[in-house]
């Protein structure tokens, strides 16, 4: 199924333990298209200034992204520095230039309205409904958000999320939009106002499937190196719906597929930093990583060894 | 196989957003019982002082708990009273008089000496490594402890840990303990050190087995309603050990299941004050629990649906 992302190109500066990294490629468009080129074709939306190096991404295209809606305007492409705490479960912004990005209008090529699957990456949902002006008939919408909108842009958020089929958001804002501490609730909450399925992301500890009749535990793959966490929840979404875009239906056991596919490839994207893993990531790492999420959840119940003797 | 569990029985006066109870059963060696028994006998041993309401632990030895080693002596019993934040997500103590706590030394009754399983509840490391003197050759033996002992015993621990085979700790206590951010390297320092498993507990997150050649997540049970978290962990703890009390061995699907059976008793402890739950807790409705964890996590790993058309 076609697949179209919105959402930022940036660039990166970013320090962990690990290091730092100098502009180098970012941006929730980037990081989801990374991912879900290598399960299919992705069209991408987005803007970048003078300064982009888009040769960069050539990989991308390489393997199937339609980058001709990535529009190159006067000024400078979106910057995003940042420093990482020891532990990197906390993150400082340290530098933050819009540029270009500032003044985003996304206009969705004629050759992309068609697109069945849409997911909206996390910009003004004043845009993100634009954006659902000009495609047809999607089957699937998904959609990402932050605090930043949830205070500032709620009204609008509301309005998106009543067309919106899967939100898929961070777990401290699924709690803020919601406005509980509980996130059963927070999820019961979300799906009142909009869409059938919520994902919520939770870092390292996995993700969750709330959908009409059951919830799904994707759990966070265990890695004992992690070198840069920034993008795993824009890759976690351009693995879930790459893995939808290939699949033969959108029905419980494809999303929870889904999950698990965006679960691996969040985990490969903080193994190297920015985009670096991705370049030489395969199809069959992606698949190997699946089923080992099969073997660290699997178990047998057999109700005699309760009962018996 | 039979169980011997060594820990505190305690009266806590506990508030959360739910209310405040007042001197109400509590303690580790409490909530470990509670769990365990409903899937198999349990031996307890532990300390009371003259103002211990046993009675109210009846319905414990209806079930199965054999109390003879809970000691009765004159002082006052192990008081903990505690408040916990809106989110459930921190407490505070408001108070803690160990009693008779204080002067705790384990004997375990002759009859209790030859139990296959052992689980040393959260008590000082040199009185841990006194009940493995004195009992005979217990086929598992598992213990927890908190950062107290870590900072204040770590010799004695780190004693202690060489005689474990199963230490069952909350992450950031294993983290602390290892000396580490990152869980995968703090759960193979643990193993380095002694246990050749180890249980990190993550809360609402649910809880990660590490053993020699694989990993095993359980989730946390979604709960839209928490009523107290006290106690949540030890009853996971007397689930996981309840369970392999009744398994025909200790192999590693064993240790799966086990580790599902303390996520569906951990998750019952907290649906109301103190023991409350547990009361009336049937092991049909933990079957019926393991049964939706079994379904939360399963899927199918259809790979035409990745490579195909």
């Amino acid at each position: 199924m076609s697949l179209l992302v919105v959402g930022s190109v940036a660039l990166d500066t970013v320090e962990t333990p690990h290091g730092r990294a100098e502009r180098i490629l970012g941006g929730s468009a980037n990081y989801f298209a990374a991912a879900a080129t290598l399960l299919g074709p992705v069209r991408v939306v987005g803007v970048v200034g003078h300064d982009y190096p888009l040769d960069q991404l050539a990989f991308l295209e390489a393997r199937g992204a339609d980058l001709s809606g990535v529009e190159r305007v006067e000024g400078e492409s979106f910057f995003w520095a940042g420093r990482y705490s020891p532990d990197l479960n906390d993150r400082e912004t340290l530098e933050t230039r819009l540029g270009v990005f500032a003044d985003f209008k996304p206009r969705i090529p004629d050759g992309f309205r068609d697109a069945r699957l849409v997911f909206l990456g996390n910009i003004d949902p004043v845009l993100q409904l634009e954006v659902l002006e000009q495609v047809d008939r999607p089957d699937l919408v998904a959609c990402d958000t932050m605090n930043y909108w949830i205070d500032g842009s709620r009204e609008p958020l509301l309005a998106l999320l009543k067309r919106v089929d899967v939100l898929v958001i961070n777990d401290s804002e699924a709690r803020h939009l919601a406005g509980t501490a509980n996130l059963v609730e927070a999820a019961a909450w979300i799906r009142a106002h909009g869409p059938t399925h919520v994902v919520v992301k939770k870092g390292e500890h996995g993700a969750v499937l709330f959908g009409p009749d059951s919830v799904f535990f994707a759990p966070g793959y265990p890695l004992a190196d992690v070198v840069d966490p920034t993008g795993a929840g824009d890759a976690f979404a351009g693995g879930f719906m790459g893995y939808l875009a290939g699949a033969r239906g959108l029905d419980s056991g494809d999303l929870r597929r889904a999950m698990i596919y965006g679960s691996a490839t969040g985990s490969f994207a903080v193994e190297r930093f920015g985009l670096d893993r991705f370049v030489d990531l395969t199809v069959a790492e992606i698949i190997q990583r699946v089923e080992e999420f099969k073997e660290m959840t699997a178990f047998e119940h057999d109700l005699e060894a309760v009962y018996g003797e």
